[in-house]
């Protein structure tokens, strides 16, 4: 549960905002930039809804978290809605990134395109490995973990991706702490141990595989 | 929400599984196996909590969607409790994989330990890149699409997952159910049209940046 303390937009909210309704409003901002891509100026709460596979009931519920948005009888506009959702999401600026990790992990985080398209531009790789050290993925050369301070500090970065072997993850968490970053993405499969006032979401690939098991054998 | 029928087992339910509970079997079970590695027979339901994060009404009240576990006092044994989570999330068997799109993503996913790790294993990888096709992935040759029919029926693959660009995903999940897939895993940014017989989950990788942005800002 998070709470939203939204300032300077069109009205403060402070009651308890579910993860699964920031998930979605993720979920509802990409259908509305594809729309709004596609010249598309208003959309209703069940084409919202049949956009990302919900139904409008829970359309309309994680919208009135932030505001009553839209007309009865006609909907949303879209590029009204989808900014309204960027700023929310804190995703009207770009995000420079960290990322530690130079691995197979790393290399497609490096190329991954919805990163860009949402704001998200990884500015500085990272790994202790010799043979990585030095080499380019993309347009980045990767830098030792000695650098990482620095460059840190040099483009305000708040954010860090973490994508090294288990053993190596506590360290680096430690060392994005200390270097200012306020915010962790974390690979590896291990629960880090970080101060509270730092954010931490980990990505597990199998977890969403093990859904699915769940599912065909129930 | 998930319907529990949990047949040969030690019980049978009927009552609706939150998908966030499964997502914390999942990680119950991940930790429960690092216990056992480290030879550790019995936790409480609290260092069960801390490991994951969550507080321990939380792990007793997911525990109890499945039945009575524990010792009040002593607390759960590991194996048991290990086994019977790998058991609901049908782990007690492995699962061969089919995967489709031989990219940045398909490659850091054959790479993935943490598949193997729950009984996950990708025999086949598809492509329709000519650039691609019979280039080798570690073990594994990457096969012209053709081939996805012949090798989900040989290896009677029920999961199949998607990595290539938005604009191919929906053929290739057509062509994954045509061939008798019952459930795929998504990493193409868009909404499949799918049957309501066959599950989907789709991953996003930047939704978690978001939850995390989300919260630097509020």
């Amino acid at each position: 549960m998070l709470s939203l303390k939204f300032e300077g937009g069109i009205q403060v909210e402070t009651r308890k905002i579910p993860e699964a309704t920031i998930t979605r409003l993720s979920q509802y901002s990409k259908y509305l930039e594809r729309l709004d891509y596609n010249g598309i100026d208003i959309v209703s709460s069940s084409e919202l809804a049949e956009g990302v596979g919900v139904n409008s009931a829970q359309v309309r519920k994680d919208l009135s978290y932030f505001g009553e948005f839209g007309t009865r009888g006609i909907g949303y506009n879209v590029k009204d809605l989808l900014n309204y959702t960027l700023k929310i999401l804190g995703l009207n600026r770009k995000w420079p990134l960290v990322l530690v990790g130079a691995g197979n992990v790393g290399q497609a985080l490096c190329s991954f395109k919805g990163f860009n398209e949402r704001g998200f531009s990884i500015v500085g790789v990272f790994d202790n490995d010799l043979t990585k050290i030095g080499k380019r993925i993309g347009k980045l050369e990767v830098f030792p973990m000695e650098k990482l301070p620095e460059v840190i500090k040099l483009h305000e970065i708040k954010i860090g991706i973490i994508a090294v072997p288990v053993r190596a993850a506590q360290e680096v968490a430690d060392l994005m702490i200390k270097s200012g970053l306020q915010a962790i993405l974390n690979f590896a499969r291990v629960t880090l141990n970080i101060p509270e006032n730092i954010k931490v979401k980990n990505v597990d690939l199998s977890v969403k595989l093990e859904i699915l098991t769940f599912d065909l054998v129930t």
